[in-house]
């Protein structure tokens, strides 16, 4: 199928891929009077008197807000505001289809990040949870950063936290399969962007220490000129023996290489160089830093890619709407890294250990158990941890 | 029936009076890969081609924002953006079920007429208009000025010109019906509120020459000390011979009384002191400034109320979802004078010259046929004057 095409067509037929609709009936003078005046005083009143009832009298406690600036859409950058629509669109779908959360897009027009953190701040009141997207580093992360002191419901990247996720995930499973711990093991990283860093702090808060991340310039090490304040950050946690040279150089020996960059990056040459039965995420999009083939002709014992059309996708839809499910019907505060965590272990668990293969280290995206899984194991974390508010 | 008991109740058993749903199907990796990645990367490069696409292929052709910040929700006051919240829900069902229109509420933190400002500006990109309710005057003029001059989306403050435009309405048709003409009357206002100012503003721009406006201290006119600048400017163009005195003194031989303020603010002694023929609107909610009977037994020759109960009721649902629905059908880039006159005469004109009584001045909020003829004149006024974009 020609997606572009199809797509363009089907957009330009539906006109919209999301509507809001009406819960309350209206069609006699009394439904009018309980949905709007002058019965609607009273749930205005009762939430006047406690605040918390606006997630018990309104549509607050189910609704998200996806958020964008339009700065890094897709793989297709800084398109603008009104441009990111569509895919933000479309997330709210799956938040729907996949999670039963409402969820309304919110594309705004500024790249200043503090205009963006007020912006969001001050509708903080409307929405039980809001999830970032699109928004390009290291802009992001201060903008998460910022949104997580500031707002009293849970804030939530999508682009790092949902991608990290999955990939814990993917690497639970991967290493049950070549017997491999995470404490003990080698990774190298291939793109040290939103998504990278993000991936990176997930698997060293699970106990992973020796790992180095690159960039287009090499190894990211303490001192290396040009590192911005969000790499320098990584340079210090990361990289112990302070490693130079290129991905070619610093990926030898490794056990897993984990690539959130561009296509091609990883050479079979390079896979050669790894330890003993390596694994690979490729996930660039939709071109792999290497393909599955190429990286099993060269010794990959696992590999994962962001494609559907190969096995162990690293979907983001196994993650966010069940996170979200499980944030809201905790009403938590915060998506802390416990949760994170538990909707890893959530999603690895949906692969029992006589199912795991190479090939099957990952649920697929309509596996329909992964919704439950991952909503119930995020809201018992949220409780646990002390961030759930019911 | 107990409207506030039996509100609650349905509003706790609702959870929410509005939800987002999908249009599009995401149930098989085709689907997916069409709502979302990898197709969904062709309506956004469309949009950044052409940004006017985002009428196109997103929902944003048909999807308004209602924005309060709390300040003045129903007679309830300033009870904050969550309280606000199932009065909004409320609205965006009335959008729905009356005018087709998908609304979003976003109730905001923050009472600083400039931040709101921002925050509604920087998410235009978002939405086909900007619907503003329950904000406390005088800021509300202010909002709305500021947000006209820097949004390219039209901005409309129902509170203001929804009621004008019902008002207007009910005066062609009462005046019609006593034969008097609008450039021949004299009102007198009580109330100089939002409401009130956006009444007297339509109904001068329509010819009415003799009016004065009142408040609690009486008539505003020019060099009264006190005054906030809407109301100096209202001074300035009302009131010509600078009448002083209470409501009860200056509302001997108007023709007409329109009431945007508090219960029983009119008598009947003050009745009998009008006109011949004298027209009542009494829009206190909900209890008026005279009840019908009371206003009639003085000589009123036409009463009309903002309650459901009575005759005539100026019930704002008959104006803003058919209005927006015109304003989107349009591509409007504004709300101006001539729409909101198109939408009274519309509304007016429902209520046939055979069919006109001193009890039938207005449609009923359930007349199947008000959104229509409404939207149909409003997006003609706006292509005649040259604010329609399609």
């Amino acid at each position: 199928m020609d997606y572009a095409k199809e797509s363009l067509k089907m957009h330009y037929d539906l006109k919209g891929k999301i509507e809001v609709v009406s819960r309350a009936k209206v069609d006699s003078k009394d439904a009018l009077s309980l949905a709007y005046t002058p019965g609607v005083a009273q749930p205005c009143l009762e939430i006047q008197k406690d605040v918390n009832k606006s997630y018990d009298l309104t549509r607050r406690w189910n609704t998200v807000a996806v958020v964008t600036d339009g700065t890094a859409v897709l793989g297709l950058g800084d398109i603008g505001p009104e441009a990111g629509m569509p895919v933000m669109e479309g997330k709210c779908v799956l938040f729907k289809e996949f999670g039963g959360v409402d969820a309304i897009p919110l594309c705004v027009r500024s790249k200043d990040v503090d205009e963006i953190v007020k912006t969001v701040s001050l509708l903080a009141g409307s929405f039980g949870g809001i999830n970032l997207e699109d928004i390009s580093a290291p802009r992001c992360f201060e903008i998460e950063k910022k949104l997580k002191e500031c707002c009293d419901i849970p804030i939530f990247h999508d682009d790092q936290h949902g991608t990290a996720v999955i990939t814990l995930a993917g690497v639970i499973n991967a290493l049950k399969l070549v017997g491999k711990k995470l404490d003990e093991v080698k990774i190298v990283t291939s793109g040290a962007g939103a998504a990278g860093i993000a991936i990176i702090k997930l698997l060293m808060s699970m106990g992973l220490k020796n790992v180095i991340m690159t960039d287009r310039k090499g190894a990211i090490y303490e001192g290396r000129e040009g590192l911005n304040p969000i790499k320098e950050e990584m340079a210090k946690i990361t990289n112990f023996n302070k490693e130079k040279g290129t991905l070619a150089e610093v990926i030898k020996g490794a056990d897993i290489f984990i690539g959130v960059s561009a296509p091609g990056t990883l050479t079979q040459d390079m896979v050669r160089t790894m330890a003993k039965d390596p694994i690979i995420f490729a996930c660039a999009n939709p071109v792999p830093e290497i393909f599955p083939d190429e990286a099993k002709a060269a010794g990959a014992a696992v590999v994962s890619t962001g494609r559907s059309d190969y096995p162990n996708q690293v979907n983001n839809v196994l993650c966010f709407p069940g996170l979200f499910r499980g944030v809201l019907d905790a009403r938590a505060s915060d998506v802390n890294d416990e949760m994170k965590v538990a909707a890893a272990y959530a999603i690895a668990g949906l692969v029992s250990d006589e199912e795991l293969t190479a090939e099957y280290i990952l649920p697929a995206a309509f596996d329909p158990r992964v919704k439950d899984a991952v909503a119930k194991a995020v809201a018992e974390a949220a409780r646990k941890s002390g961030v759930a508010r019911i």
